[in-house]
């Protein structure tokens, strides 16, 4: 199997973004998106290694697989021990997928005279779990929170599914005290991908 | 404009292989994919480095796109100074177009009687010019080549794109004299792709 699982999950993300109907429907993107990640994390035996390296500090973002019309991408996120990430927001629907250790998820909602930031909920994830993000106002609680490493010790991973490609786009990180946005443009940490359609030593070994 | 010239590339193969009637028309399928890959190949601007590494000996194929579906491929074929491939078939449609430098293919017909390969037709491609392959019975003549750099000091570069995954699978080798074909999966020389979607540099300029 292994890396089988993240292709056929690419190509089931494909016929879902691609869909005629789906193109209207966000909800059920999300829903069915969340439904097919939380198949591709309960198996943590498909990772490439190079995207599976835990950096020395922070988190590193590596693009796994962007959708020819950026209406999708996939992004193992590796985070260091207790790494973080500044408390930002998305600009389009995201979906969390836990693949090995653990990481916390704060929300932050903005107050609606003040624009401070207010911690909300905690939500931890553990392998196979997977959390949803909605940005406001579709999501009346919003997306904006901070990612940390629930684990002190050890490296942790998730797998980041986003409506559009994550990295390129403008989005925003927050002064959690006044609510002041910066303006955030992630990039990604991998200059290269792994090259995950080199079947040919399967093709090979069946021949 | 640059790396902008690959993905609009892959844009508009995806566009073109995943329409309705498409499927069913092969033919307009190369047609149109061939004049695309003589806009790519027009200019030599945009092909990311690490796929443009020409190799010591032999040749490089770097597998540059898979389509999600694998209805279509794109690989940089790197070529050493008078580098040469076995005599080989496809299985499925391609396209080479030129980029860098300048290479030959020598096309072969099989005898009716013997099985024979025949030695036909010498094409040499220069940049910007494409050739279209399609196999036996759709193309009379067939596909079965052996390509050579044409210069003998420096390396060479062409565009493949082929109606398939093709590094991954099962087609034929062949030993002239006999005529008699052996099994050939040619995989790829990357085991990266150049991530081609991090757009972030671009966007933050702009912003
Ligand atoms: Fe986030
Ligand atoms: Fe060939
Ligand atoms: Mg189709």
């Amino acid at each position: 199997m292994s890396i089988d699982r993240l292709r056929r999950f690419i190509g089931d993300m494909t016929s879902l973004t691609g869909g005629a109907w789906q193109d209207k429907d966000e909800n059920a993107v999300v829903e069915v998106g969340a439904r097919l990640l939380g198949e591709l994390v309960k198996h943590d035996d498909w990772l490439p290694e190079q995207a599976a390296k835990v950096p020395a500090h922070g988190y590193a973002q590596n693009l796994l697989w962007c959708d020819p019309f950026e209406r999708f991408c996939v992004v193992s996120f590796v985070w260091a021990p207790k790494a973080n990430t500044p408390v930002h927001d998305h600009e389009m629907w995201g979906l969390v997928g836990m693949l090995r250790g653990s990481e916390t998820s704060l929300g932050f909602t903005r107050h609606p005279e003040t624009g401070v930031l207010v911690p909300g909920t905690l939500t931890r994830l553990e392998p196979g779990d997977v959390e949803v993000l909605v940005p406001a106002p579709r999501n009346p609680a919003g997306d904006i929170h901070q990612v940390t490493n629930a684990l002190d010790d050890r490296g942790s991973i998730s797998i980041h599914v986003y409506g559009g490609n994550i990295g390129a786009v403008r989005r925003h990180t927050y002064d959690v005290k006044t609510g002041q946005p910066n303006l955030f443009v992630s990039g990604y940490t991998n200059r290269e991908q792994p090259n995950i359609w080199d079947r040919s030593a399967e093709v090979r070994a069946a021949s």
